[in-house]
């Protein structure tokens, strides 16, 4: 915990002492992880969301409203001092990892050989480096050598 | 692509050029990666998914049956001959790194100080190390210093 909580969802928590379950109440689902990515990548209106990701825009207003409630997002006002924007707090920016092993694992299992998709660059313009999830050894972390201990 | 592909979902893709939608029109719900958390730590059967879960019966085979159209899970008939199990394909196995990154954000983010969890341990039972995304140098990517190279 780094001081900037998220918030509890209003209809409680699905497995209380998972992790990945509460992560998944907050941001687990398919239009409001593009709206994280689409935030990543500097998107701050709602017409600018709704035009990049095709959502219906009640569902828009529903994905906000929840990633606001939950901290990450927050609304404020833009600086031509009337439309309202969207920008990730820090625990939303905190959801990079989350969409680069999404991104990777679509790199890897999604398109056929050849088959075009956008890439995600480095400040260098280089490719990020896929990110390997890995033992206390360093070694590759497999499902068959990790095992969740459950909350004392 | 590791010659594993999964499947096109029969409504197509949301954005067909983007990795990170892909994986999301593949896996990109709550209940889906809750299952594939859970086939990760064993379990196969139906009545297991639904225990652990506490996921609505008619919901749990919508998504067992999308998992396995998609190639994330491969039906098998159990070692007694009667019951018909699930198990993580190749590529399924593969969203460890995805499992690992809602686990680990869930873990600075979704729980108060000292609150008790869930941790993931490897082989020797140390805590699996943090996962952070990386540049080309080694240097810890940021929201802002990655950027989207649109598909050619």
């Amino acid at each position: 915990m780094d001081g900037e909580m998220t918030h509890t969802p209003p209809s409680g928590w699905t497995d209380p002492t998972c992790p990945v379950a509460r992560t998944l109440d907050l941001v687990g689902d398919r239009w409001s992880l593009l709206v994280v990515r689409d935030a990543m990548d500097g998107t701050r209106s709602f017409n600018e969301f709704q035009r990049r990701t095709g959502i219906a825009r009640n569902v828009l207003t529903d994905r906000l409203r929840k990633l606001t409630a939950h901290g990450i997002l927050v609304q404020q006002t833009a600086n031509s001092g009337r439309r309202q924007e969207y920008v990730l707090t820090a625990a939303g920016r905190d959801l990079l990892a989350v969409i680069v092993t999404l991104r990777q694992w679509g790199e890897r299992h999604a398109f056929a050989h050849g088959e075009a998709h956008s890439a995600l660059l480095d400040q260098y313009g280089h490719r990020v480096p896929e990110l390997v999830p890995a033992s206390s050894d360093g070694a590759r972390l497999k499902v068959s050598t990790a095992h969740v201990q459950k909350s004392p």
